[in-house]
């Protein structure tokens, strides 16, 4: 089109979830055309996000430093634990403000046939923790999908011998919705409203 | 949320065209989770734009030389100067394959009530281009809008002295357009510029 970096901007724009080559080159344009003071605090953010965020080495949600702010905090009920498939999660629940223990996220859900096995989202180290540290509840977080509910059901087995309750969050969250998408206060309600699995 | 720099992320992610809190979020954790670099390649991409495209010094659209390559082709007809709003549209016009002239990009149209007059649309510019180029038709190919129309017939005034010739692009049904859902206005422009067929 106007240059060969005009291209590569609309190109890079792509990666951006649900952008197609129409909206790049909006994007492209506007930036370019309007916004380059915009387009250079995004570069600058984007190229600090990815430098300074990873995952806390304790839950697995994201934080710049070794082990997130939740997972430091003294205020929070270190018994009471919330498994998430992921970050995006952790803010839902944390926006519906229905909840003051700790969370791990999973990273995933159970998928054999995609080749996503315990392993592969961490359930032996999940289970060390449960074993390790003095939890008295886990609140099972994950999607109200057939891959969450499996996920579910799967880490009630595996920690059977563990003498902890599981719950799991309640109906309230609709048939197939994924939590990122749900409303706070039906997921408030979800979470007030756990039943017992174990 | 997670941290500062994931914020600012989000934050930055707003100044792109129809991108509100909800969707920034997303694609911040898309990014961070699952295209770190994608997002590195667009930090780039951005930075790299927004310091090497600029204006084309005769035609006003973007280039990353002086002059854009359209100005500085000889296989395009110099006599016949298509003038029009964004570079954007030069873009749509050349995707349409079915303009072989040169350009001119005006960055804007008339509205006095937002204090955008002849001068800050470069008119001055224009008309003087007009005068010193060999130039025998203009196609003014402003939008079809309130501002675009009264941008072009302005143009028409301005330029009365000159000997060339001045064309508006056509309105119309759109292509594949069905009556029933196009616009009174445009029905009625459709009708009036009736061309024979027999
Ligand atoms: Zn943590
Ligand atoms: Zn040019």
């Amino acid at each position: 089109m106007f240059s060969d970096r005009f291209d590569q901007l609309v190109q890079a724009l792509r990666i951006l979830p649900s952008v197609g080559p129409k909206s790049a080159q909006r994007m492209a344009l506007h930036l370019i055309m309007k916004n380059r003071e915009g387009a250079n605090a995004l570069s600058v953010a984007l190229s600090e996000a990815t430098s300074y965020i990873h995952q806390c080495q304790i839950c697995n949600s994201l934080t710049e430093d070794e082990v997130c702010e939740i997972c430091l905090s003294t205020e929070r009920d270190s018994a009471l634990l919330c498994v998430v498939e992921s970050p995006a999660d952790v803010l839902a629940i944390e926006h519906s403000g229905s909840f003051r223990g700790k969370y791990h996220v999973l990273g995933g859900h159970l998928s054999p046939l995609d080749g996503v096995g315990p392993e592969e989202i961490g359930i032996p180290y999940l289970v060390q923790r449960l074993t390790d540290q003095q939890i008295k509840e886990v609140i099972l977080a994950t999607n109200a999908t057939v891959e969450g509910q499996a996920t579910a059901h799967y880490l009630v087995e595996v920690t059977k011998h563990l003498p902890l309750q599981m719950t799991r969050i309640a109906q309230g969250v609709p048939q197939g919705g994924e939590l990122e998408y749900v409303d706070s206060h039906t997921l408030s309600q979800a979470v007030h409203n756990r039943l017992t699995m174990k």
